[in-house]
């Protein structure tokens, strides 16, 4: 089976200020992992059109899903669903249906459905609303792009559904073989090793002067040749003098 | 002046896989706003040639400069130096200087400078090492790149040479005005104000459920714009009633 890819594309100034630290990355990554999907990219670009479309356009060929966070509020700065709009070719308009769900959430809260407010309806021609149980404005599917609010919770709320539209594949196992080996030490026959077994991914991750000071890690989606590579992980490990933690 | 841009290239299945938090994108993010320095772009590709190659080309021809982390240690899975070198069109080769900090530097630890961690050493020709003061295996800067270590503390080991390797610009300054008002009710006024001042670069951030519930964050790296832009979003926010926080 073919492996299914896919990328993030994380719309926002605030993460490359550094003022906000990313959250979004490590879960979307840990529940495309679940699903047997790869995640083969990330960009962070800022909330400036070109950059969002030219980054739109190379992920969305490239993979077979791209996942964006961020720029889908009420304020100026929110510019993703009219770049996705344009990148797709199609009119930014207003969607009937999550028009409706912002009246029917902002009316018993006596808040007015201004004209800002209403942008956070509007939507390109033929997407497929993204339910946001959290507060209500939807994110939206077009073509193999999905797209959801930067706000980790809310993008969380969202991502279940988004869960229930994506075909899923073969879900990736792993291994870890952790030891206080020195990562020079056991190179060559770790390179080895991963030349023995193509379909089994082997990372080395040394832990700067922690105990343990090294993680092998394996993944696959196929359990034979990923239970044959860790026996041979763990035998290098043991012929090193060391027990496999 | 003109903008200072950069991007920073994040090489790594750990990341991509969700195992691994990523630490570096905000520490580099926010040395190089101290410094005046745009962060324009983040990219985080997986292990393999191609996409490190690719992603390089793009990064390097597009922005001023670029900082890779990940993958210059010694095992199968650390080809950035080689990448690198294919990228400038220049051999990958044993850099006299880097092999002799590493022979100084394990001699008296009584470990041996065998064949894996010798590709410490192996630097593209014509590059300046990057000190790495935690475990001497140093990065390198060729071009307009400078490739770092990817464990966070040898990264930021090595980031304090390289601030001393590149020039800086007027650093960004920032104002940060917070307040319990909802974002779709300033939304229309707040993006009035960022048409008047397009010199300062204004964020609106909701902190969904929190108090505040929002931050509106103004950065410029020039002070009376920015102080005059701060004045109107403090009194946009004082005439919807709500005193700034």
């Amino acid at each position: 089976m073919p492996t299914i890819t896919s990328a993030i594309l994380i719309i926002g100034n605030e993460i490359l200020s550094g003022s906000t630290q990313d959250a979004n990355i490590a879960f979307i990554a840990k529940r495309l992992a679940v699903r047997g999907i790869q995640l083969s990219e990330v960009r962070i670009v800022r909330d400036e059109e070109q950059a969002i479309v030219e980054a739109l356009n190379a992920l969305r060929t490239k993979y077979r899903y791209v996942f964006t966070t961020g720029g889908i509020g009420p304020t100026h700065d929110d510019i993703t669903a009219e770049c996705v709009a344009k990148t797709f070719g199609v009119p930014h308009e207003v969607n009937a249906e999550a028009k409706r769900r912002l009246e029917e959430y902002y009316a018993p809260k006596g808040v007015t459905l201004n004209e800002a407010r209403l942008r956070m309806a509007m939507i390109p021609r033929g997407a497929e609303l993204i339910d946001n149980p959290v507060s209500i404005a939807p994110g939206f599917n077009i073509g193999n792009v999905f797209v959801m609010a930067g706000v980790p919770k809310i993008m969380q709320g969202m991502f279940d559904h988004v869960d229930r539209m994506i075909e899923g594949g073969k879900p990736l196992q792993s291994r870890k073989v952790d030891s206080n080996l020195k990562e020079g030490d056991i190179a060559k026959e770790l390179g080895d090793i991963q030349k023995e077994f193509p379909q089994v991914d082997i990372g080395s991750y040394p832990h700067n002067g922690q105990t343990p000071s090294l993680s092998l890690i394996l993944r696959s989606a196929e359990e034979a040749p990923l239970e044959a590579a860790t026996a041979k992980v763990a035998a290098m490990v043991r012929a090193h003098g060391e027990e496999p933690l």
